[in-house]
């Protein structure tokens, strides 16, 4: 077998989450990973650190394109309506493979490892957003307060797009927490 | 050395913050801790599970504190009032500390696995606040998505305290946060 398979990553994903449906995420190994896929073990690791990483594997893509919503975001957008663009641009990505996303979930769900590995790349995410908020001028305390806010709306929101998709999509979901949150806020 | 040492808990975890302060975390060993204490290490295993959770202890108190105050709050107060009313009253115990505190967070912030084990308690506490929140009547989205922003503004709240506790106490951090986050989240 030769050193460079074609798409051999995105191979890997889908027989990985192929057979962590069928099978479960525990009772399936890299060897059944790599043989559906038609590939070595060798080269799954290629890819990807170990079983876990792979669901991961999306968090780059969604992160860079939440960071261009709002670097490029109109300069006349107040703070919060560019960091609202910015989540509802990554909720795009999300909502073009709702099936893979859900099933993605609840195996993190079901795994509190993967929780604590999905709350370390959230964290990286409010820390990337405050500084991109920064960047547009927002105070060094505003930009991380409204980072940590945005994704503390944007977990709701897709909990409850995760819950009922039926009511529309997740960027919907995510304007509709965030318009949410200001009365909530204000009552006090 | 008898079974049961008087106050065992207490002077194994001031005697870790000594060491960790003097030599540093990575450098204390938990013998080390057990001789500064006057006890055993068999003693430090009874009331802890490694030096890594001598600085997580104080996390049970502190969620029992806020839930307290969450639960007992007047019945007309706003949700939002009721969840800042917890957050600084958990503040409240924190600020009787201040050094100790101090020196956990910079271990913390020093060490990523510590970092995980942080968020895990922090959303664990947004779980439970979310909890609170609906007791009081709170609908199910609104609660999870009042109590993630309630962790959001506790956090950086922190971060602004432990940067320039000189501008005053955490209670007022907690306070002053929430209450710059309804405009920052309203200019949409």
């Amino acid at each position: 077998m030769g050193r460079w398979e074609p798409n051999a990553s995105g191979r890997l994903g889908r027989a990985a989450m192929e057979l962590y449906l069928e099978r479960g995420f525990d009772q399936t190994t890299v060897a059944d990973i790599a043989e559906r896929a038609g590939l070595t073990k060798r080269t799954f690791f290629r890819h990807y650190a170990d079983k876990r990483d792979v669901l991961f594997i999306g968090v780059t893509p969604l992160r860079e394109r939440i960071m261009k919503a709002i670097t490029q975001a109109p300069a006349d957008l107040s703070p919060v309506a560019v960091l609202t663009l910015g989540m509802q641009a990554g909720a795009e990505m999300i909502q073009e493979r709702p099936e893979d996303v859900k099933l993605r979930q609840a195996i993190i769900d079901a795994h509190p490892e993967l929780q604590e590995r999905e709350l370390v790349k959230l964290a990286g995410l409010a820390a990337d957003m405050a500084s991109a908020l920064r960047g547009r001028g927002l105070g060094e305390w505003n930009a991380r307060l409204l980072a940590e806010t945005g994704v503390a709306v944007f977990r709701v929101a897709f909990a409850r797009w995760v819950a009922n998709s039926a009511q529309g999509p997740l960027t919907r979901a995510v304007g509709e927490t965030m318009a949410e949150l200001a009365p909530l806020i204000a009552e006090g």
